[in-house]
């Protein structure tokens, strides 16, 4: 999409050298080939270092602005961002395309819902009533049980296994905020890459990423009801008990061990070979690796049973 | 259904006027063609002020039925109650009935499942395997996502997105109980409103009214994972993060925000504008609005922070 | 399977009196035609006095194998195990097979799903989008709701309701972990099954046992986005609110009542009449019945309300 008509779209003057835009990202990531945002002043220092071929700027931050990036000026950066983000959804499905292509030695039951461009491997079980979305690529060997719902463009890995009423790719949960409390839905265009020996368990979901992927990586295995926001990165290896949430954006490092109804914020990083005790609240990032951690607000384990303790005896005086 | 004949159904005498009876209500909601209950003494004021047509009451509550309402009298209301809804039950789905309406620019998957008398709107996108039950009515422009259930007779807005694996109209959850320590079902005979712009995310569960309507309100966007219960209703521009609880009959006013795993018990009344921060659990309602609160039992955020440090210097000492 | 094929299949050593293997199962149930193993050394005097037909042991376990067991040395008698448990493990499905009885007066909608094998009784409706795998048996009377998932071999009772996204009998979460953090799945061969008159709600999910079963027993009501863990066993007239939380091989006794959001660890047993207010966190077994607990750490009900009492005060001081 030219630059111009992105513009034009959203109602703002644009004067600069006109552009082919192919999507949007964070200010971090774009390319030269993609519109990005400044939605928070204090990504300001990103901003100029961005490598992004246009920007969403208020006209505060304009200086800020590096001279790679075309500028589009708006009042509002954060809700005209979500406006753009519409500009470059696809649709829910692709009605036309390439008939799927199934390896050999894979089983798609003729009750089961593939559309045009999907992509099996070999010896790949794809039961009734599970659903592939548009160009879904699974990996040999898996097994796709009934009624999950694998959405547009994501990408299944080898030898997992992906069970009964999981859902993989829905929404984000993303919105700007008008000034009269309305959500602005931010549209969902990344996907999910679920690397190779990863299983997931029955009624969990998994969501795609704003721009770019949610990755779960290689060897984690997921129990039910766990909830991956968008562009989520959950490491190799990882272990995740029943009804675990995973808030947007977090990162965590491989071989992390996170028990049952365990919850993390938003946008962390939490350190390889971490343990989570049940129904831990993470709220911060996490540096060092190897430790055992409990409670809401989080504390390591030794101090939350030292805190019990201490608790008990308060209850007893 | 004649009132003579709902008396022979459940085995109770009835010697008054006889009248038609369309259905159940609670005291406080039942009109003149309607069967009520008193299951509980404390509402014996809101029976003396019924405009219900009839009421099923024990004995000792005879006094408080108003001369506008038949009585039939019974040993245990609560009980008799749960059996009478069973008298009002539709069956699962209408197996006859209109072909279904699409509106014009619709797409509804061929894989899709309709039932008699469904009525869609204009642009609507219906995916593989989803689900409309008897009677369900969509708004324009919504997109309803593959291996959605809509129950029969519930209401889904314009403009919304309902995401994959989410059921909408099931059950509420609601037994009377018997001596023996058995629970018997009260039939939900009412189903789900979702206004216009409402999004819900991946693996929701919306329950069916017991009796009228289980609201989501105007423009509320809801993550993944959320339960809401029978005869919620959810305030219009409403955040509900993954994994949040509302118990039945809970209303929550315009813009409330609810962080991940919070919960919500029943029959609550919680003001506009309230923000609850992860986990809280509230189990009282809130008359002012526009407070921020955390914790079970719930306090205030301000108090909860100052709580914590409390205790983080207790595990110190 | 002979053992002496399993011995090859495992890369093991043997050289005793070859015998049938019909499957696997633990050192306290296994009979003489099924494998066990010990897994962890605190289990040493149950393999002293098991009666199983042959044993998967490290060699320091050598001595505790009763005469009545064939042995199969391994190093690592966990990780064998795991490996042993895919050789019995049936197909995601059976795709040859009996076509599905149906009994008198039952509506299986033709978009329904249903395996060779199955077995419906009379008066039953299985509604679109429904899936029932190889050989699963439904009692009479019962309903099945739009797109819930059965797997294979599970077994539902008579005047059940399963409500839509449930999945029953999904993988039961299980590995075995190699020294380098990988983990290596143990196969859940077992099965569900579902009493007479047990409601389940929307998005619940109750998984397969590793072997025999994981059972919900008669007329228990589950609301929704319940989790119930392999080989559970959840006793008689049980209330289950949502979002609650059942680990591994926990066993619930008749009529425990328990509040939303609980959860309870693995391998745990409740005594009968328990009451658990909502968000409780069960570590211990319960030897005691009727009593009411609550927290995290579990105390008395009537503790935790001291123990707030004192905090508020904390706060306050």
């Amino acid at each position: 999409m030219r630059l111009s008509a992105i513009a034009q779209a959203l109602g703002l003057p644009f004067s600069g050298e006109d552009r082919e835009i192919t999507g949007m990202n964070t200010l971090a990531d774009a390319r030269e080939n993609e519109l990005s945002f400044l939605s928070d002043s204090k990504h300001l220092k990103t901003l100029q270092n961005t490598r992004a071929g246009a920007v969403l700027v208020d006209t505060n931050a304009l200086d800020a602005v590096p001279p790679s990036a075309a500028v589009l000026e708006c009042e509002n950066a954060a809700l005209t961002m979500a406006a753009a983000t519409a500009l470059f959804a696809p649709p829910p499905t692709d009605r036309d395309g390439a008939d799927p292509v199934v390896g050999a030695g894979s089983f798609v039951d003729p009750r089961a819902m593939l559309e045009p461009g999907v992509v099996i491997g070999k010896n790949v079980t794809v039961m009734a009533g599970a659903y592939l979305g548009s160009n879904v690529r699974v990996g040999d060997d898996t097994v796709i049980f009934p009624n999950v719902t694998v959405y547009r463009d994501c990408i299944v890995g080898a030898r997992c296994r992906i069970h009964g009423g999981t859902t993989i790719g829905a929404d984000g949960f993303g919105y700007a905020h008008t000034a009269q409390g309305e959500h602005v839905k931010i549209w969902q265009n990344g996907n999910v890459v679920i690397e190779d020996d990863v299983e997931i368990g029955a009624n969990c979901s998994i969501d795609r990423a704003v721009f770019a992927s949610t990755f779960i990586r290689r060897g984690t295995k997921i129990d039910n009801h766990v909830h991956v926001g968008h562009n989520c990165d959950i490491g190799e290896h990882g272990i995740f008990v029943a009804q675990v949430g995973v808030g947007g954006s977090t990162k965590l490092g491989r071989n992390c061990v996170v028990s049952g109804q365990t919850a993390f914020s938003d946008h962390l990083d939490i350190a390889p070979f971490s343990t989570f005790t049940a129904r831990a609240g993470v709220t911060k990032s996490i540096k060092e690796g190897g430790k055992v951690w409990s409670g809401y607000p989080l504390m390591e384990h030794r101090v939350w049973v030292k805190l019990q303790a201490k608790l008990a005896k308060l209850v007893k005086g």
